[in-house]
This record gives structure tokens, C-alpha cells and sequence, in this order.
């Protein structure tokens, strides 16, 4: 038995989930005649108070096309240091878009209202790129699945509207704030011009993503989508698994993030780690002390059948999803205690 | 029940492949860890006797992928004024790669290379934009279905590499010039740099394609894949539909072509149709009289269930494929010779 | 003694137009701060009636910028198979806005209203690149200095404005048809959202090209100038050539129209030259017989110190201008004469 | 009379500098006829020991090309957080190249080889930009006209070496470091693939900069000049400034340090001025205190004519340079005092 703990999307749909999508209706979603990812669509839509929602086969692409969606060549996004999109889409935002990136230097991948307040208010002059769009990203990947204050990201966007910027929320693991701060898809609907959200990583589906907005940013949304080569045909069998995974997997995730909590509260006693975190989700990041070192705690684990994943400068990452079991979690423990 | 015409990227799996998609062994494939995906990548690889494979979400971005491996941003790429990368990949050429196309007056999508062999050979001057790569689209979707003649496409090669060119190939419907034509996968593979092929029009499959190339350029090109989006999850589901439609649905592209011509032979001799294109493959091209109209045309026809297009021009699209059956054939019969 | 007719970008500055340069007062034109920059924006502005004007380093770069402000990445730009913006800017549409050229099949350079009606009120499809901009050249390069029938250009703007598409003129030669048809700019300040002038090419001014606008557009363009590197210091040295252009040089491009009239007549009539196209400029197009070849005579009037350009498939060009002399006239039509 | 201290770019020729524009032979440098530009850049070339060098018209197209020459859309650039190519050339970076900007956090504008080390060594991920190129700025503008210490290049360029990267120096301050550091141009064309040189700034020119590297890399740079639109025709009146600044300008740099000094040396003693950074050149940073502020300061001095510029969070600059005479530096200094 391989425990991976690489990442929640590695994640194979559980039966019943493989039961929705095969017995799915498909259509040829190039043409908009599929009707499952039609009605995944509407689904999320109204879910989050949002009036359209297109389906995308990464979240990659959705990210990649809401900042396209907001910008033209030439333009600055504000995003923290930490941001997925800077830092894990391939250097997308400049390639697709033409955009560079203004780094905000926050914690764990989180800035405040007032650290932006100038950026976001500079007046166009010829020689700099022109500011016109916000991006956050909760759960933050890179700051350890740290969850916004839900009060700093209104305040955040009144610094967007004063300024009439575009405000996007890259929320790849947003469910997973959801649930830990108990908070609802509306809220986030309301604030937002475009939202992303993955199927595929906590919700267990196996393939896909979703990008929510107007329905004129979805319109053109969907040209960009056939650009970038992301319209695809019978989608309807992924849309099934996003439907099944929204029905039935969205409580559950307390159950991960109950796990992450009881791992880093065993690693924050063991001697050999020097610092955990703070986990308010499904990630744990933590380090090895240097006589250990990452590379090896990582090969060491790896012969037991334990995967884990360097995050940069001795940093180590576990992610715990809808695939880590019971059992599995028991022989993780005993095995970190006993290293 | 529904006649639809309008393309072969309609279809829907049958059951069997259903079944193979279902039992389908899955993992991670941005991490290419999907064994579903990494069989089918050889398979295909092996069939063209070319390196490497990789699965794409949509022949756009396959074809995309493979102009942006072969050019740098201001450069030239020579294709026929049908060309589907000029006429119906949304402007891509240039938003993706930054590249012109030279469109050449071919015939029904197919030119010579006597054609191009000045533009191939054209020195660079700084004023003019660099050829860098010559696409044939084989069969040609505008050109109704064309195959080209392979002693051509050698030639052309010829001057490709005469002249230090890229030779890409768009076999969106390959298949079905190989079985047209009793031609082999590896004829194509041992004189294109790249091939992209598609998994979800005559064979049926209902999402991707592939391009295939050199271990170098596949490298690359997973990355080109990952900035554009098109990096998934758990591909294998759609994969396994792929492996079932290359081992099951090639033969059979013979039945649609058949019935193609059988509807061409039709068409020819009613006295409303004033032209048919030659009919080849699984396309059929014709032209209703002015009298009729094509719009009229084609909403008569919707009205008793049957689909097709308007190519503009006048012109009217019937393409044949897996989910035409041998009874809608009877009726699409009937219903034309009694218009 | 050289005789240059390969361009009338070749012209040297006259002692008094040195003078004027080098009298000019001049300040820093990135801060907008050159009086002469400033004096020529205004007059060329004033001339054309339009809101406001902007100086470039060159007419390339003026139309580029014209293109990306009328444009996003993706967008179709109608204009004639000949056009210089497709032909001789380096494959910059594509590269420096993304966005592709659909070709006209005009009459040397220029075509019908007709004949765009259908491609510009094509619906937005997602597989098509948008229609945006329709680009005329006046004088037409590759077409040998023809000029547009004005009355035909209306019709175009009517479309233009009927699918609410942009409208640009590439004026590089836009003096030479004003002269021969004697027409106003105004006619033209009109009709245009941006027009761009050349100032190194008939007027004989050293370097300079201007674009005409909309304040709005200016303002952008002014920024779009500074990103592709045209933001230049101390311009008004080149601005005070382009002011005494103006002043002193549009009348005097009727001679260089008149000389060319007359090789054109005298080459008309000449047994080895078996085609020469209308002239309408001073522009020049013919064709030597096979016997003797393009080369070979290029290569033999080189010999005779007198320059001039092949232009593909057996062309030739020469380009009367302010530099080419009475004393030149003479010795060239005496030169064709004897050959 | 105006004191301008807002840039040295604002400096007009010189009598004997407009002399030697006026007198220059020109040609069209398009067709690189323009014997002054080609005596310059074979001069420049010469003079760093580099192979090539190639006329632009602004600093900022000559780094653009830079980029672009080294890199593929997709790709990263390294640079200090106070670079230039990242903060003041409107996201070019992004938009003429697609690329990403690394942004190193280094003390005024300078970073150390072991800052970049790890990033520079980054092993292809497809997730993350690939590293390139690495870009210095010599002397930093943002950071106070800061000159690198030579030493530290060395180890940079080992960086690059050992990881197969490019290095470019954006030099458009770069006269200045030679003559404050006592250096050599050949010192550091022996390091560098591509140098950006400015004529403009304290040279004293009107407009004008140079890239150098090698013949290769210059004969696509004149390509991507001309997509650009910086081909130019009879440039040699703007070369002929650029030698004679070459040959007479570059000593008396040292004066602009000694006045710069003086300036920094009294406003040290000043109650109201709460810092000043270390000054090595021609640029004074320094802060007001909060009583008096930046804005007022700025406005109070104007009314003097005396002008100078904000730079964001409470900064001031002043630059002194070719047109900044020793009266003027009297004034200054007394108001300074008095104020």
C-alpha cells in the first residue's frame, strides 16, 4: 500500500463517483450540447450567486483565462509572493497574457488591504505597467493551506472598487476554507468578478475545473477557452464526477483537515522537527532538523511506501485528501513517531 | 431520433468502450503517473514509429502546441488557404505563437510543392517575417474530406528539409485518409517532425488527441501543454476510450466513407443540388440551387430532424461517422430525393 | 555620380531643411516637453482635422501601435494580400498584437466594399478570430503608388462602421495620392479613426512617421510608443525636418509623379520591357523579358551606378524622389533607352 | 533660468556636439547605408571589445531586445527588485517577450551571486518559468546611481555560466560607473553576452542608445528592431552626436559626481533633510523631513524654478548632468541652505 500524501490530486474517484460519470448524458460540449456540464454549470453558478460558470480541464486554464479575461498586454496584476498563478502555472500570467506581476509581501500567503492601498491606486504613467487587477488565492498552496480573513478581503475589495480594478480569486482549495471557516459559496460570489474552483483536489474529482463570472466575462471566456485549446467534446462524463463531488464530498473535508491537525500536532512533539506551521486545513508544512535533512527524511519515507514533497529551502509539505484512509493515517503516525 | 450530421465529433461512446473507460487504471498525469495514459502515449508512438507521444484535450491545442515547438514569436508558417490552424482555431496562430500565416491557393486544402517552393526558400530579410514551418491537413475538413497525394507530400517534405524547415502535420482525420487511401501510419511518421491526431471524431472516443514528435520536442511540448492548461489529473478514463477506439473504430472508418459517397451519388443526380464537391472520405460538400436557398435548406431539413452546417458560400456540410446509423442512412435517403 | 531608385526613403536632408533642424528648439519628448515635437503634433493634427497626433521613430512602428490600440490578441484586421502591414513589417501584426491578417484579393493593393461586406459582419464565432479593424494603404507600395478611388473608401467606412469595426489608413505615401488626386487631408481626417504619415519617404525629411487620432487613442498610443521602445529624447531636431516637409516639400511630389510618368512611357515603349503597370505616383513597376531576366539587369544598371529593386516573380521597381535630379532623369531614360 | 534636476536626459547638444550632427554623412540605415551609424557602432564595439553593436532609438528597445534575444515566451529573467526592465519600461518584459521577472531583493539595486544561486540552478519543472537570463543595471537608477562592485559581476557571471544562462547589463547608466570606479568598457564586454549603452543621459546626446554582442545575436536584433519599429532611415545626424559624446563627454562625468557629492555633502547638514543615500555618481536620493513633506518640498523648490522629482514613499531625486552648470550649482546650494 502506497500512502501518498504528494497532493490532494491524486485522488481516483470512488465507486459511486465512477457510477455518476458513467452513466452520464454527454453532448458535444464544443457546441454547448452537452448536458451534464451544462447542468454542473448552473449548478455552481447558483451555488455561488454568480450568473454563469464555464467548465475548464485545469485549473490552469481557468486562472490563466480569468486574468486574461481582465488584462491586456502590458497590464500589472497584484498578487502575493506566494501566488499560484506567479509561481506554479509556468510562467503563464506573461505568456498567455502579456502580464506582469506585482508580489505583495504577505504571510503565508495572505497580504492586507492597507499593503496594496498604493499599488492599487497609481495613477498611469506611460513608463509603468497599468494596474488592473487583484488576484487572491484561498487556500493558499505555498503558505501551507492558510485561509483568509474573510473581513481583510472585503476591505481588500473596496481598495479594488475605489480603484476600479478587477478582483479574481483563484480558489483551487476554496472549499476547504469553506468548511473550516464555515463559510458560504455566496459570500465569496458577492465580492468577486471571477471566481476558479477545482473539482479535483479535495472534491476527489478526477479531472476539471470551473470558472464563475458575469455572463458576458463567460462569453468571452469561451472564445478564450477554444483559444487556449481547452474546448473539449463528451466533457459530460467529468462533469458527472464534479456534480457527485459537490453532492457528497464537500462535508467530508473536515475529516482531512482533522487529520492534517492531528499530524502536526504529533510532528510539533517530535525532536527531530524543527517547526510546523500553523495548519487550518488539509496542509502541513513542516521542516526537518539539519542533521536529518529534507532529501533524506524524503527517501527515508519513501522506502516505507510513504510519499511526501519538497517545498524549496528544507521545507516539507503533506497533503492529506479524500484517498488518505483511516489506516493509513494510523501507519503514518506510528511511522513518524518511530523515525 | 435525431440525425446529426453537422460533424463526427458527435458521437458517443459505445457501450464496450464505456465499459473500457470504466475499468480504466488511473493516476496523476501531470506527474505522468497515469499507466492508462503513459500506454496509450506508446501505443500511438509506436504505430507512427515515431518517439514519443502526448495526450492532448483538444486537437487545438495539440496543433497549437506543435507551432509553438516549431517557431519563435514573428515567424512565418506556410498552409493552405483551408488550413483548419488559420480558419478555425480562433486566431490562435497568433495569440499562442505570435506567427503569420502564408496561406496558399491550393486545392480543396491541398497545395504542391512546387507551390511553396519559393516561400520556403525565401532569404531572410529583416523586413519580412521567417518561414519556419510548413502544415498539411490530412484529410482536409474544409476541403470536404481530401486526401492528399502521398508522393506530394513527400515532395513537399523535400523542400522542407531543403530549406531547413518544420513539417507539421494536422491529422485530425488521418485515420481516415489511412484507410481511405490503404496507407500506413509509419509513411506519415517517418516524414513529419509532429502529428497530431484526434481521438474524438470518426474513432469515436469522446474527449483528446495526441501529438507525436521527437523525445525532445515532446519534453517541451508537456511543458507548452502545462502554460496552455492542458495539464490534467486522472486522464487514464479517457485515455482507455482512446486505446479501445484505435484498436476497434479504424477499420470502420470504411462504412462511413461508403455511405458518404452513397448520399454524394444521391445528391449528384437530384435536380436541386447544383454541385458536389468529389467525395473521398466522410465529408460531403455540396451546393443547393439559389431557388432553395441554403439557409431554407438546412431548416426544412432540421424540421425533420436532420442536422448539418453551412460552410458559407453557399456550401453545405454532411459528415458521416460512428453514431450514423445504417437506419438514418434510409431515411436521410428518403428525405432528399423527396425535398 | 549614384542614382538611387530603390526607395524614396533614401532622400538626404536639403541645406535648408539642415538648417531647420539644427535651429530647432527641442526638450525632453518622453515628458512631452519638445516645443517642435509639439508644434509639428499640432500642425499635422490641424491639417488632417483630427483631435491629436503623435511623432514615431518610424511608420512601422506607427501602424503597429495603430493596430494594438484598435485591437485585442486574437482579432482578425482585413486588409489586401498586398498590404505592407502583412508583407514588410516583419510579421509584427502577429507578434507585437497577437492578431491575424485576413487577405483581400485586391486590385494592385487595393479592393471593394463589396468585397469585405461578408468577413466584416461575420458573428462572432468561437472558432473564429474576431473581425476588428479593416487597414487601407494609400498610396499602395506593392501596387505600385496606386491611389484609392476616394468615393470607394466611403463605401468601405460605411461598412466599417455598419459592424462597428475600427478603420486605419497606412498614409506612408499618403501625400503622393493627396497630390495626384488632389485631394485634402481632411477628406481623410474624416473618414479614419488613426491615419499614419510618413515623413521620410516623398517629403524628404530624415526619419519620422506620425499618427493621427483621437485624443483618447493618442494617449494610449502614447504609452503602446513607449513599450515597444519609440519613447525618444531630444526629437525636436527631427520634428523641425517634418514641420519644413510639410511646408515645403508636397507640392514638389507632383515632379516626382511627372518623371515617373515619363520613364514609365518611355519604357512602355521599349522592346525588351514587356509589362509596365499603370502609374498613377512615382511608384514604377515593370517587367525586363526573360531574355534578358531581372537580375541581369539589375546587376547591368548597377553597373551603371543606377539602382533599383527586384520585387519578386520578375518584378522591378523605381521610386522617383526629392533626390533624384533632372540631370539623373535625363542620364536614366538615356540609360533604358540604349540598354 | 530653470535648474532642471529631474533627469539627465533633459540635456540639449552642445554648439560643437550640434556642429557634428549637422556636418555628419547619413545614408538609410534601414538598409544599414548610414556611414556615421556604422562608424558608431563599429566604434562602441571596438571600444568594449565586443563583436557588434547596433543603433536604437531608445535604451528601452535595446534592453527589449536584450530580453527578447535571450529568451522564449515562458521563460524567467532574474533581475534586482529596483531593475529598471521590471519597474520603468511599462511591462515590456511581458508583453514584447512573454517573460517572467524574478525580482532579487538586493541593497540598492544590487544583489549578490550567492542571492541568485539556487534560482539560477532551478531544474526544469514544467510548473515553473525556466530561468534564462540574468540582467544587471549598471549604474542603478532606482537605487541612487549605485555602482556594482566588479568582483561581484565576476561571480554573477559564473552563476550564469555554470547554469547555462545568459547575462545582459542594462549600462544605461554604465559611463558613469567607468569613470566613478576607474573601469574599463573591455572589462566588461568580456563578461556580458549583450551591453545596453545610452548616449542620451549624462553623455549628453538628444536621443539614442546601443546594444553590443555578438554578430549573431546582433543580426537578429536588427530583425526584432524593425518588428519593433525602431528601423530608422538617415540616422547618422543622431550617430554623429553619440561620437562626439563618446570622444568629449564621458570625462567630465566625474564633475557631475563632484556636484552630486557637494549636493549630498550639504544636505547631510541639513536639520530638515532626515536621510541621504550614499552617493557614488550623479544621482542624489534623499528624504524631507514629515513636517515640511516630499509634495511641498517639491512644489516650494519649483516656485525657485527649480525642478525635481518624487520617487515614491517619501523619496527625492535629484540627477545632475551635462546641462547643470556651476552657477546653477551656486543657486542650488544657497537655496538648499535657505530653504
Amino acid at each position: 500500500m502506497i500512502i501518498d500524501l504528494i497532493s490532494d490530486t491524486v485522488t481516483k474517484p470512488t465507486p459511486k463517483m465512477l457510477e455518476a460519470m458513467m452513466s452520464a448524458k454527454v453532448g458535444d460540449d464544443v457546441f454547448k450540447m452537452d448536458p451534464t456540464v451544462n447542468e454542473l454549470q448552473e449548478k455552481v453558478a447558483t451555488m455561488f450567486g454568480m450568473e454563469d460558470a464555464l467548465f475548464f480541464p485545469s485549473g490552469t486554464m481557468a486562472n490563466q483565462t480569468a486574468i486574461k479575461l481582465h488584462t491586456q498586454p502590458g497590464d500589472l496584476v497584484i498578487c502575493d509572493k506566494y501566488a499560484h498563478i506567479y509561481n506554479y502555472e509556468s510562467g503563464g500570467v506573461a505568456f498567455n497574457s502579456g502580464v506582469t506581476c506585482k508580489l505583495i509581501d504577505g504571510e503565508r500567503g495572505m497580504f492586507t488591504a492597507k499593503q496594496i492601498e498604493e499599488i492599487a491606486a497609481a495613477k498611469p504613467e506611460i513608463y509603468l505597467p497599468y494596474t488592473k487587477l487583484i488576484c487572491l488565492e484561498n487556500t493558499t498552496n505555498k503558505g501551507g493551506g492558510a485561509c483568509w480573513d474573510f473581513e481583510e478581503i472585503k476591505k481588500i475589495q473596496q481598495v479594488a472598487k475605489k480603484n476600479n480594478l478587477k478582483f479574481h480569486l483563484d480558489g483551487a482549495r476554496l472549499f476547504n476554507a469553506l468548511v473550516a471557516k464555515n463559510e458560504t459559496p455566496k459570500q465569496y460570489g458577492e465580492l468577486f468578478d471571477t471566481i476558479s474552483i477545482c473539482l479535483s483536489k479535495g472534491l476527489g474529482a478526477p479531472i476539471g475545473s470551473l470558472l464563475l463570472g458575469s455572463k458576458k466575462d463567460m462569453t468571452y471566456g469561451l472564445r478564450l477557452r477554444k483559444l487556449l485549446g481547452g474546448g473539449m467534446r463528451q466533457v459530460g462524463f467529468l462533469a458527472a464526477a464534479g456534480i457527485y463531488a459537490l453532492d457528497n464530498h464537500v462535508e467530508r473535508l473536515a475529516e482531512d483537515h482533522q487529520k492534517a491537525k492531528e499530524i502536526g500536532a504529533l510532528l510539533g512533539s517530535l525532536s527531530y522537527i524543527t517547526k510546523v506551521e500553523p495548519i487550518e486545513t488539509n496542509i502541513i508544512i513542516f521542516y526537518v532538523d539539519e542533521k536529518i535533512g529534507a532529501e533524506f527524511f524524503i527517501n527515508k519515507m519513501k522506502e516505507k511506501n510513504i510519499l511526501l514533497t519538497p517545498m524549496g529551502d528544507g521545507k516539507l509539505r503533506i497533503v492529506t485528501h479524500l484517498d488518505y484512509t483511516d489506516k493509513m493515517h494510523e501507519i503514518l503516525l506510528k511511522e513518524l513517531k518511530n523515525f
